[in-house]
């Protein structure tokens, strides 16, 4: 009865409400409770999964924790951004010019600037009303997802993949089909799979190049293929190229609006991982369709009718974006390709040293490489998730679940970390991998 | 024929590929399209209707544009924000220490600071835990609408009210239902029309104070009455607080959140109006709610779902949070709420004296005023989304269409503007009106 009696008092003055208020067990009842679509996408994230392994670190550990969780080593002094680009930021906000609201699309010379930016590897050239600011690649992906989810419609997905254009999926109906990438082919699309998934009510097909969170770089051959099949499916490709420019293998980065001639290409992108400011929340959406067929399909009206009832990218951000492309040295992004070369070699090597892990292909690209972890030579490990969060409980050492990308007994390793972490966490890795291996093995 | 031509030459590589990609009439048949619901979202926007009356503004016209659309003066001198606001912006940037992605929850000594700035005016402590941060104020309706979309559920939204609200209801499903502010008793929401509305599946009350767009701020006593209704209907508050502090007539702000022992509250805010920074996209969702209601019944779990896959306001302005609430100086609060005291005196001064427009409350908060527009006095002009593009053609002053709130034939004026500018704007729509008086009436 003691909660009656509290809420009574609380109320006092209006009893007749009281008494309908309290309900049998003089609890009161509310209208409102959990959106189980948004509990089954929240679930999907890397985020999500990453806070869980997070979760299982003990505080008492004695060992710092190594994150080769995000794909974000702002904070390792090496891989501090240009002071090129906090010159610019700062250069904005002392303006003044730029505390107002931005346009929907985003501010005309940050448009312009992105267009310029990406029309120097195509064969056309873009116009800033190709192009659409938003706050990430993040939140291009979702105006995205959301502009596309039209009733009866699918649309088909990586395995693996970046969870978060399946749970933008969830949240708006658009059925997803997933097609593989193939690892034994350098992680090809499986575009044999991908015409036996496609049937018409499919709209697009999503591709991430450089490849999270598989590390390799797709050819020009095998991009031109993944087009003519789009075109003839009659779909667009939407290309996840936040990694653009991300290499240190053998292929060339091609963008694949090189081929938006064939089929329209809408291109993702952000300065987050070339200049290494994830945190800046500065992305874009790029039409790449030279024949303009996303226009005339009003895909870039859905394009700006949720740009018009979404937040914005802050303005003094688009504001210092001109200045940084401008005025970024080559040198800064060697530098930075250099050091991901350097762990992407370290992370290699150490791995095949590893017995209870394997890593199908070296990485040339973003900054993560897929591994295969084999149970049989394990004892006390249930599946990758157990592995993981065993491996941060007793190592401190944080590491995604392939499950997390729909790739059950696989991990995703970031190696771009500070060299010397990398191989704390490696060693770590190695020793945790030993001490739980079968004694039958040993 | 000669588009077929064209397609075979670009492809001409893969004949059996070009013959299925050639419908009838030549034209390849494409599978997206536009998302409809997603065309009536956008139509919704202040943003898309202010737009298409700026586009009635003629080029070559003698006359600058003067806008009372927006709710942004940060472009007038004298409305530029706090320089300690901008220094700890550029401190963040230097220290090169919030470059990383935000916790999807955002930092932990911003949202300290969020907490404690607002447990300032409430009767208990809020927590960190309790603050969400967001990108803008703007994204904090997006999560908390798309938190509360379960099937079959409805919300209870104001008439006048802001249209994002309304937006993002269709863009989820959650079925929207009007209840009206009452003119005649200062923008008083109607609360026998809200028992009537609500049902057994409504979720929540939608509440906007100090209010956009009527310029109204309500009293304690009527909030109270508004807290007791929603805990009868077992209903939340959503408070949008983003005008939080700008008022200057009669009526204190008292924050919704006072009443959080009686309901739960969902407050909304950002630094975006207090410290005239839109642009910077820095706001808040807050539980107000000293129960834990929101916690058990599970609706702060799909805040967390939703944020955990939606984009982040950027880091470093994050970082800045902390310093700009603590060294803002109360001088710059005063300097701006005087300036704008005196824009609402003006306004409703020379509002007086238009024929064809009366102002049914002098404002006393926000920086808008909802001023109803007599057509029946007035020739040529068929309703009031024809008089704003009239006005903008003819004299460039570009004022809200009552239409774009539900308000059909009243008029959103914002007054937050340069007071020279004002005076202008003000003369302009005068001599608009008189030139379109009624001859009779003359």
């Amino acid at each position: 009865m003691q909660s009656l009696i509290i809420m009574v008092t609380i109320l006092g003055d209006n009893p007749t409400v009281d008494a309908k208020m309290v309900a049998e067990n003089g609890v009161k009842k509310w209208q409102f409770g959990l959106n189980e679509a948004l509990a089954v996408a929240g679930s999907l994230s890397i985020r999500g999964t990453l806070s869980k392994v997070i979760s299982c670190v003990e505080e008492a550990g004695p060992k710092p924790m190594v994150s080769f969780g995000n794909g974000d080593p702002s904070l390792f002094p090496c891989f501090r951004t240009t002071p090129i680009a906090e010159d610019a930021i700062v250069e904005a906000v002392r303006s003044a010019k730029h505390n107002h609201y931005s346009p929907f699309v985003g501010l005309l010379p940050a448009r312009r600037a992105v267009a310029e930016y990406l029309s120097k590897e195509l064969p056309y050239k873009l116009s800033p009303d190709d192009v659409f600011l938003t706050s990430g690649c993040q939140q291009a992906a979702e105006v995205v997802m959301t502009a596309l989810a039209r009733p009866g419609a699918n649309i088909l997905i990586p395995r693996p993949g970046f969870p978060l254009y399946e749970a933008r999926c969830v949240v708006h109906d658009l059925e997803i089909r997933r097609f593989n990438l193939i690892p034994e082919k350098e992680w090809e699309v499986d575009l044999d799979q991908v015409e036996q998934l496609a049937d018409g009510n499919t709209v697009a097909i999503v591709l991430i190049n450089p490849n999270n969170p598989c590390g390799n770089v797709y050819t020009y051959q095998h991009l031109e293929k993944i087009a003519k099949t789009a075109r003839k499916l009659g779909i667009m490709v939407i290309t996840d190229e936040v990694y653009g420019h991300i290499i240190f293998g053998n292929n060339p980065f091609v963008p694949m609006g090189v081929f938006g001639d064939i089929v329209p290409v809408i291109t993702l992108g952000s300065i987050s991982k070339r200049w290494v400011v994830p945190g800046w929340r500065l992305g874009w959406i790029v039409t790449t369709d030279p024949n303009g067929i996303l226009k005339k399909t009003k895909v870039v009206d859905s394009i700006e009718n949720y740009l018009a009832i979404t937040s914005d990218p802050a303005t003094f951000i688009q504001g210092a974006v001109p200045q940084i492309f401008e005025k970024t040295k080559d040198g800064f992004f060697s530098k930075i390709i250099h050091l991901l070369r350097e762990d992407a070699e370290t992370c290699f090597n150490k791995i095949k040293d590893i017995k209870c892990i394997t890593c199908p292909h070296k990485p040339e690209g973003s900054m993560f490489v897929l591994v295969k972890l084999d149970l049989s030579c394990l004892e006390d490990i249930n599946d990758d998730v157990d592995f993981c969060c065993k491996l941060a409980k007793e190592e401190s050492v944080i590491i995604c679940p392939g499950s997390a990308l729909d790739m059950k007994n696989w991990l995703r390793i970031t190696f771009a970390v500070e060299p010397a972490t990398l191989d704390v966490g490696l060693e770590r890795l190695k020793s945790f991998c030993q001490r739980h291996e079968k004694q039958s093995d040993k």
